[in-house]
């Protein structure tokens, strides 16, 4: 699958990684992609990175996402889907969409677009390696359009995440839930000194 | 212990349930106590309950919460330790307090109280019998003081909860990710049909 990635950080370079080692067509997509050639990975501008991916990858900073998505334009957006990672934190770590979601912000703005939310509660190298925790944990899915989560979902299996960790949380009004255990995914992180982990779903025994 | 659970709720009730059942003196106080003879516990006002714990128990709705102590006086809370249970919302189940929680406001409204925020990020049945879940599982606790924080901890033990559940987030300033958590267990619980689970942190391989 041809996928173009928003951004160039550590989420955008991971998931590209995971994504290319899984035999997908990946480039990401930066504002100054000349100043980006120190990268293992193919970096081209946003609108070029846009118009490649028949699937695209929202993995830029979260309190800038829909300008820059502005920038790129509805029409280049139009039609694909958009798994959307990003969460915006003001500078003192609250949340930059307090009462809904970014992704639902997104999904507004650009209607004709179909926005996933997914791989946003954990820190870049679990969301591409989950093997590596010490047991099964669980990766959430928020959107509209069945079509459009059976391709994260199949991009997620591709990362590593296998179809009985997905949680299908429903519309993309269940992004606020996502994105709001960013506050508890940093209190635990912050306390236990490590990013690395995920949560699990335990349900009532049967 | 003596302990003064202020509400008459299902968090309230379960709670009153399993400290009685570990051996604690348990009342619920209720701001219309002759109303609520119904119960299987001593019921009585919200004042005579804050009396009669050394330890109070905070399951009033969380969008009342602060006047609610507030009737109950600063004085009376004074030197207490306070286990806040309780999440504010709205009508729309977005979060009365969207920006920080409603932990560390009863913190900043009570300073010579010891908030300790915990067991809200799980329903009732869940709270007390940890042990019907199809494996371990995670507490969290957010609040200043150790002495505090380990009063709560035994009780937790007494709920069900063994010690390596236990999750010492830091300070109050962390209730925050524990209550905004309540948008993703919504969502869990809405779309798994099943609000009785709960979550367990899972670490990375070392």
């Amino acid at each position: 699958m041809r996928i173009g990635i928003l951004g160039t950080g550590n989420v955008a370079r991971a998931v590209a990684t995971g994504l290319s080692r899984a035999g997908h067509d990946v480039v990401l997509g930066s504002r100054t992609p000349d100043e980006r050639k120190d990268l293992d990975h193919t970096v081209v501008g946003l609108a070029e990175a846009a118009s490649h991916g028949d699937l695209l990858v929202n993995a830029t900073p979260g309190a800038g996402s829909v300008p820059l998505l502005h920038r790129i334009g509805a029409d280049a957006l139009a039609g694909k889907v958009l798994l959307d990672i990003a969460i915006g934190f003001r500078e003192d770590w609250t949340l930059d969409h307090p009462v809904a979601s970014l992704g639902e912000l997104i999904q507004e703005e650009f209607p004709r677009t179909h926005v996933v939310k997914s791989l946003c509660t954990m820190d870049s190298t679990a969301m591409t390696a989950p093997e590596a925790l010490e047991g099964a944990s669980n990766v959430f899915l928020s959107g509209e359009g069945p079509a459009a989560k059976a391709a994260v979902g199949r991009l997620l299996v591709d990362l590593g995440w296998p179809e009985s960790s997905h949680l299908d949380l429903g519309g993309i009004r269940t992004a606020r839930g996502q994105e709001h255990y960013a506050l508890l995914f940093i209190a635990i992180a912050t306390s236990t000194g490590d990013f690395g982990f995920n949560i699990k779903v335990v349900r009532p025994r049967t």
